[in-house]
């Protein structure tokens, strides 16, 4: 099991409780007023009441139906109508959490959870962060496959690149991988001799460099997890790191998150009129913050929220998405068989690489 | 089989059919001109066409497709395209219809049925009766379940305390519960001696007084039927006797009534985005006239539309909960053995009492 | 097999495609840049992208997420980011294409297509043509049961008939029905003795004269077809051969097209209004140009989108859906069994009549 995403730190104030859905689980997310999050099972364990109506007190949260309240390990520690409360042999199930690059981690496997990966060139003082979570509507697998395809960028992200005037690349690339402690690590090269590095992290984790931002950033280091809901939806997250820091990013993030709310309320919706062909990609503005995943999310959920990808025809150009899908395949086996699987490792050095002009 | 409230008198003018669908069944509302209400089968016995979309004749109902005419015993009467009719060989089903405390009664058992019960205290002339059906998003269980559930309104109707500053009652009470002939007497006492009668009766009905309902209304009996619409839905019909008459009370009905079909179109939708996290109870409104079944609405269909009853943990506190399922349980095992079941009765005794100050 | 129609012409500008959903099956429709209509397989076979979303360039539809370009036979011409193209072996479904009266015609079955059966009269240079694409929200063989049907005019288009005065015919008439070479011939006398004759053509077109359009138009010559989408929905496709041309036919129709596109855009969400009981038909404008056809949609999936047709009672007036569904029957058991069916044929002399004034 892996250290998974599933909410952005800034998106959960203090004392606040949510429903969340990850890995097909439903699950109670608060965060206590001291500001620890936490998470734990969604229904209490009295008369089943989902749990995030309830009220947050101190770092516990309290059921809305009876008042039974939960510390952030799933403890009942009080049955306030209770004569003679047994809140001592009541235990809902709770999950180590950790908060690390503007993200909510949680480990949903048994036993102790390894270490939270760390991603040193991430934590640097001389960046901000920009993290955000990106609801999608098919299968998680459409986007992993998405990962290693150097080939889609020219067609589906075509628009965003002009209205961005990203031209720093050019050309039909040649891509060579090679696996890695950490996944793949991919080698892209273009005619004029310009070279990108870029890395595949086990399970679903995309760390590249190099998309134009906006007109003042042409380029960022991004750390990207493509996280299961259920079988018809995922969670994309992305950590962007900005290259400014203090006053100037406080004000750039802002205005960015205003943008995003706006966005995040219709993409969804606008995604399906393209599919249903009531609307053309054409007819949605490319200057919205989400306009790269609104072309992936079009590309990839065109192929069905569960694609039979029994019936593909692939080429040398999929060499990335079949290197990946065979690795993944070789791990499954081996998960099936309990046979150990590999022990997946980021290296510091696995840095992004972009080409500068 | 009991009789069933189905509708508000109020909400159906005459010369108007509706289609209604309760116990599972989908069946014909309609009331004749000269003003009886009526229900019948859903759809007509020639080509199927779903009855409520005919029009009112007289005491009678016609088929918008080809119009043929049926009266309240759904008895076919006319087949007007037909050269030789064969109308009086048409029937479809029809059930006994009684219109009392402002709800519309209906019997859908088989056979002669029993007389429909009456309850002479809410028959005063010195009251008028406010009665008012409430759609609920999750099964009736759910709701039945916390008719005897004193420990909940603590928890679950604080906000409306506080906003209508409900405070004749303080503290956690001492519930006791026995059984009668008409269900379960249930008797409540408060730290301070203060004490409250409520009745139970079987299946599905509640009888108390106590709630305050707005500044001038501070205590009134109140008559409640939980009834099934289909798994995932029912529906919670209220008589509240409202102590005064004549213009007065056509006025507040009024006001009450025009506020309520504001607050009816928008229930489910924001309890719905408060179990989706997306809005928090204390966003609502605590003035709207349906606040308490909004806090209750949240809490039952927090426990999921149809909820997991294997996995509860009850306690003391839940007594009134216990004994309710018991009899319910002893009642449907008579009934899948085809033995007797007990024959439910109200006693115009069975009144229910709340401290004056 | 028979040719089908699948949209309207106008509704198809150059270089657009548009999914499809006809006869259980997802196609992609799209016009080439030169203007003629193809209809091809609904997803790329390299990675199952659904085609529509693509972009049309010359006469070909080139797949949104890696370019593979298809022509409009299905055959695959191009692949961009292919060291070594393999696209001779790619080939998708393809379909036989006929624009005729104003709607695409397309031929599912198997070989060869027989000729796309003609109607002479409505070649007529005298007239305009008014196709009109109406979706439909119950199962089409609904609507086919209605064809014969004269007997639910009265009924259900006394509204339409009473706003638009279409007083020409009155009182029930008797019908007569044959079955002809291309499906079934009807008159229908009046009390008054005027007479209609009207052609059913097998599978699912109905050939008619007379219903009133508009103060303007008081009767037409009107051509329909009724093609299933699923077990839930089906297209009524209408030709009417309006008796103008010019200037003054390209106004009327602009016309009617731009009040048509705001009708067709809440005509289900108001049928399905009527059928739950909170709008009544009254409540709807009656100068509505889909008037007749929210009538018979009311009436039609007011038998429930798939009815039981198990438990109808059907009449003498039922004369002609009885004879119908005999026809149907019939040749449905020859297929089934292999058996040659009947080589439906539409004759130039089948031309329906309606009484002048």
């Amino acid at each position: 099991m892996f250290w998974q995403p599933v909410f952005c730190s800034h998106e959960l104030p203090p004392a606040r409780a949510l429903p969340i859905r990850i890995l097909g689980e439903d699950l109670t997310l608060y965060r206590g007023e001291g500001g620890s999050a936490h998470v734990i099972g969604f229904r209490c364990a009295h008369r089943k009441t989902q749990l995030s109506i309830g009220q947050v007190e101190g770092d516990c949260l309290r059921c809305f139906y009876h008042g039974w309240k939960y510390d952030g390990s799933g403890q009942c520690v009080e049955q306030p109508a209770e004569p003679k409360p047994f809140s001592e042999k009541i235990r809902i199930p709770g999950y180590p959490v950790n908060e690390y690059l503007g993200l909510i981690f949680v480990y949903l496997g048994k036993g102790k959870p390894p270490p939270l990966p760390r991603y040193p060139k991430l934590e640097s003082r001389e960046m901000s962060l920009d993290p955000v979570r990106l609801d999608r509507i098919c299968n998680y697998f459409n986007n992993i496959d998405n990962s290693l395809d150097n080939a889609h960028v020219r067609f589906v992200h075509g628009r965003h690149r002009e209205t961005a005037r990203d031209e720093i690349v050019k050309g039909d690339p040649v891509i060579s991988v090679e696996e890695s402690e950490w996944g793949i690590r991919r080698f892209v090269k273009y005619p004029d001799g310009k070279a990108i590095t870029a890395y595949f992290g086990m399970p679903n984790i995309n760390y590249l460099n190099g998309q134009v931002v906006d007109a003042e950033i042409k380029r960022a280091d991004l750390l990207v997890f493509k996280v299961p809901v259920d079988d018809e939806n995922h969670i994309h997250f992305e950590v962007r790191a900005i290259p400014f820091t203090g006053e100037h990013a406080r004000e750039w993030l802002q205005r960015r998150r205003e943008k995003r709310a706006t966005e995040a309320a219709n993409r969804a919706a606008l995604v399906t009129e393209v599919l249903q062909g009531r609307l053309h990609l054409n007819d949605i503005d490319p200057n919205r913050t989400d306009y790269v995943m609104v072309e992936d999310e079009i590309a990839q959920t065109g192929q069905g929220k569960i694609p039979d990808r029994s019936d593909e025809h692939l080429g040398r150009s999929d060499a990335g998405v079949i290197f990946l899908r065979k690795i993944w395949q070789r791990e499954l086996r081996a998960l099936a068989k309990r046979q150990p699987t590999k022990n997946w490792t980021y290296r510091p050095d696995m840095i992004p690489t972009y080409p500068d002009t």
